[in-house]
């Protein structure tokens, strides 16, 4: 039996061994600038290149749509600082549900002049109705993110998505559709042709910290930072060429039949904690498998501590911040979770989870 | 003998042995999010915090002044975006030596209503005189290099920063002076006591990728990005902390020794190329050792081509954009060699070159 059991896969997961190999070697046998114009620097733009058609081909995209950037952070950062660049302020629609990394630009934008517009994700879905209910004609951006980070809700992003083209072409005017579909990638099914910018993280999915992908359809933004003109001007910088090619290799693991393991974990503890002090939030088919939040009869933090002490790792809210529960909280609150958020924890797996795992999970649930 | 001689360490060098351990260990050892409550999370913190402490040893400042960011870059676009927040816009002063990820903001703050002043680097050098008489009471950000990456010239930052601080007194009003140091970094001697912030790049070190540090005297930024609070609401996104680790390793391996084989290398081949078609456009005493600007009798890229042909890998400009010869020729003009400007190749060592690279150097350069 394992000492420790990590049900953090939300937060961060372990780098994989191919992914690292892949790391190490890239550094060992591309050590050229991308950039350069010698055969080293070309041989690493090949390498580079040919990353981003891999990438492109496990997500369904096009190579020319996908950016390499250092997270998901800046991958959302380039898309909502776009919007400075914008002759006029105009409406911004961001759901209850969105991450810091989009929440944060709110008071940004609103110094700047722009209307910011919560979308109440009741019980942790963003209804078609809703989101239709705020667009004008002065709306220019509608974040959504594909899953949610603190509940692991799915959302309809085909439904959400068929609401703005329709508002779009009502108004005559492009609206930008962003989801974050960083806790997505690997769990749900993607369709990236539904929205016109998408985030995702590498560490998330067994790949390296620093490096993530921002896909954009169509059309070009406006740069968030600036430098030599790499990755067409959107992400300057010497291209990390070892975490990109580290990042592509975990996208090449994934597999559904990981996914599947990992959504018949989380049907197990459903199961099991029937009849316990612990409940489910959400119903299983709205969820993803990997993410599973619970209440408990205990505030967050004690339960978190309580279940460390039994070697189970879990988070009390979406923990990639400083201030992980309190940002869960304000989430959860929004979402139409106030009676349970101060006592919420977020159970979250990966395939590198096994059933000696979950039985410590069970027990330590049960023990409650 | 080698197949390759390389020279194009300002550009980027080979992650050391030693960095890409640490990035290998780090990986294996703390897969904890740095932010996340358990025991895990506190681990991987304390790493971050004691990689701060490291970094700040080797750069004779205080922790705190320390972000860890993905890259120089990036540490650039802290600061200049800050300036978005302004209240009202001001004078920048611009370095006509500035890199590009300073250089690139110029448009998008003249667009925000910002007047860029472009201050000329006489032969590669600002002069006191030359910064005083454009300083004005609306200056807010003077953006100085304190070595240059195209022709390698020591800039004279306590003169400059002697002459930001009477000015500052003056007017009553702080300017914020940016020295970009990424290629002063275990070259030259740093005193960032002179300066507000400083940028810095690991893998110009013999770090990794995707790793900078942003130095920051006192004070608060208006952050770029927004997300999870992390590295002081400045660098937001789960810190990339194997990174971190092999970029402290690189800084802790920084060794003066070095840096006088460095420069012996450069005395070296100034030497040997006299008499021959090929010049050094700047006299070694103004020179950081591991730049050597040198003009040819042949157009750049011929120039990089001939000698690609003999194993021997230099630059034609900067290197690190994907425009780099004219964006390297665009410094030159401005810096007064506009006669030099299309022939101009750029050697830089690392402490990788031995005395078989420099032979081979020697060689290819006597041929043209």
């Amino acid at each position: 039996m394992k000492d420790i059991h990590y049900f953090d896969n939300a937060a961060t997961t372990r780098i994989s061994a191919a992914a690292l190999e892949s790391y190490t070697k890239s550094c060992l046998n591309h050590p050229g600038n991308p950039s350069a114009a010698y055969r080293l620097g070309h041989e690493a733009k090949d390498v580079l290149e040919d990353c981003r058609r891999r990438a492109a081909a496990v997500l369904s995209v096009q190579p020319g749509q996908l950016v390499f950037t250092s997270g998901a952070t800046e991958s959302i950062g380039i898309v909502m600082s776009s919007l400075l660049w914008a002759k006029a302020p105009g409406q911004v629609l961001i759901s209850s549900l969105e991450h810091e990394a989009v929440a944060a630009w709110a008071p940004m934008l609103k110094e700047k002049g722009w209307d910011v517009v919560t979308v109440r994700a009741k019980k942790g879905l963003v209804s078609p109705e809703a989101l239709e209910a705020e667009i004008t004609a002065k709306t220019r951006l509608v974040a959504v993110m594909a899953v949610s980070n603190s509940l692991g809700t799915i959302q309809d992003t085909k439904a959400l998505s068929e609401v703005v083209r329709r508002k779009e072409a009502e108004y005559g005017r492009p609206i930008t559709f962003l989801s974050d579909s960083v806790q997505a990638l690997g769990k749900t099914g993607l369709d990236l042709s539904l929205v016109d910018a998408a985030s995702f993280s590498a560490h998330k999915v067994h790949g390296p910290r620093g490096v993530g992908l921002l896909y954009l359809k169509k059309g070009q933004l406006q740069p968030l930072s600036h430098g030599g003109g790499q990755e067409r001007g959107l992400r300057p910088g010497t291209e990390n060429l070892a975490g990109i090619e580290a990042f592509t290799t975990a996208l090449e693991e994934l597999d559904e039949e990981d996914a599947r393991r990992i959504r018949s974990y989380s049907d197990e503890v459903r199961e099991a904690i029937k009849g316990s002090k612990v409940k489910a939030l959400v119903p299983a088919d709205q969820c993803s498998g990997h993410i599973l939040a619970l209440s408990t009869p205990l505030p967050s933090e004690v339960a978190v501590r309580m279940l460390q002490d039994r070697g189970v790792l879990v988070s009390s809210g979406s923990a990639c911040s400083n201030n992980a529960r309190g940002k869960a909280e304000a989430v959860l609150r929004a979402s139409g979770f106030a009676e349970a958020a101060g006592n919420m924890i977020r159970v979250s797996f990966s395939r590198d989870n096994d059933e000696d795992d979950i039985r410590a999970l069970i027990e330590a649930l049960r023990s409650f």
